[in-house]
């Protein structure tokens, strides 16, 4: 995935995505850390994040964003958990699937199921059948997503002093979450950083659904003067949600994945991690973070 | 959902899962909690976990796990955040369906579009169609999981200072989580509380499934002597995950859910969270930890 042109565009420097050569699960990245009330150039690692094909027989069956390595435990024990085998000797094989000159494919792996045809009818049809039929697999990810959603086309710059000040002012507002402790949380935040909309769920993805439609419903998307933040971590489905609504600034209290900073530096979001405190990093499209203090 | 006789034979009281009266978000249930050395009886409250079924003009089109409120908003942002529609004007209608007498049904929601039917098949084609035929949604959830999974047969018994101790060792054995702060972990323990075997990953569920299918390719399941402890909270899915790989132990650093305790009452499953330092939480089958000092 190349990424470098946009990485140019963001003030970041080339190809400033890079693996670690000690793992595919590690991505080192240049990034800005606000501290102490001034914004440095720092290195980060990151989570990779990227899609795994499971095929059942060669026919694509379902796609999860996994973390590279595993891979074939992760197929068998999907199978076995989500009650499609129940033993070792139902599990036939699995094997990584080959491109046209034979090398393997990294992210598709596929079963054969040694389950009699109508039993495995009978568990597809009661164990959650998840088809996607997204494209997103294969080294065309970022592509063709960039395809799908639109970048973010907005002016909207904010003093990163306001940025800091957002974690405390979503925290107040959670209401389950002290009773629980078991909920995440979305926000919205004007350009003056006043909130919105904060909405509780136990899914990231879901309360970041609900305060998306509650401003929907309200008419304000594209919400092209909003930032949004988000408990927990900022995975590249958030991301994408962010963009669809055309939110142009995401900040979260954890840690990016690989896939979210480069889907963020394609469609024009800028992205902050660690909103903690009075500190956080900016992974992508740092422009519309100002000192302004 | 009545799990009143199945309460009973946990050793907690009768109907002990219950909605707190201010909010449909909340349930108290009655725990054990480990600290100091005893384990005491306490009240703790859980964030509320049920399936919402989202219909496309009457046609079941996806269902997501959710905390209930803000339901409309959250078919609406799931509609604008997944590519479905860009638009309030693409909004038709949203609306709670109704049961045979007339009463709106909790879980469900019929959304109408306003999209020509070839876009909308266009949409559908390009963007993650995920489908579910697993007839979670209704008021028959839990009794259908609990037909589509064994409860777990195991007499396993451990000692709660052996419990205590898992966190720091699954901690230890963390690798990248380390260098990014950005992974998930899943270990598996066995009864003497020796590591087995632990993974990470970017998701929770994938790192339960890499651990459990070690164990499968490895002839291990069913995992009748085996504790399985993950990183962040304990939802439904876990739970289900747990108990098809035959998992009598389920242990999280986090809250579960209310529906991940129900389904753990339901599937024999003996249920720890907030596993944190020297302290924990039992929400379900007690009966497998004992004092044992």
């Amino acid at each position: 995935m190349d990424v470098a042109g946009h990485a140019m565009e963001n003030g970041f420097s080339k190809k400033s995505l890079k693996r670690s050569a000690a793992s595919d699960r590690v991505a080192g990245r240049e990034i800005l850390r606000w501290s102490r009330g001034a914004l440095a150039t720092e290195h980060d690692a990151l989570a990779v994040e990227e899609p795994l094909e499971i095929r059942l027989g060669g026919r694509r069956f379902t796609i999860t964003m996994r973390t590279p390595g595993h891979d074939e435990e992760l197929a068998a024990g999907f199978m076995l958990s989500e009650g499609f085998i129940a033993t070792r000797d139902e599990l036939g094989e699995i094997r990584r699937v080959r491109d046209r000159k034979g090398a393997p494919e990294p992210n598709v792996i596929d079963i054969v199921l040694e389950v009699p045809a109508a039993h495995l009818r009978e568990r597809l049809r009661r164990n959650f059948p998840i088809t996607s039929s997204c494209g997103l697999c294969g080294r065309t990810t970022i592509e063709s997503l960039s395809q799908r959603i639109s970048p973010v086309a907005s002016s909207l710059r904010i003093g990163a002093a306001a940025i800091a000040k957002l974690g405390p002012s979503m925290k107040k507002s959670q209401a389950v979450f002290a009773e629980t402790g078991g909920l995440h949380a979305a926000a919205l935040f004007n350009r003056k950083g006043a909130l919105d909309c904060v909405c509780e769920d136990i899914g990231r993805h879901n309360a970041t659904d609900k305060v998306l439609g509650d401003a929907l419903l309200r008419g304000r998307v594209p919400l092209g003067e909003s930032l949004l933040m988000v408990s927990g971590r900022l995975s590249f489905e958030i991301v994408q949600k962010a963009a669809a609504a055309g939110v142009p600034i995401l900040a979260g209290v954890s840690a990016p994945s690989s896939l979210a900073v480069e889907l963020a530096d394609e469609l024009g979001v800028t992205l902050i991690g660690f909103l903690r405190g009075t500190t956080f990093n900016v992974y992508a499209h740092p422009e519309r973070v100002v000192m302004r203090r």
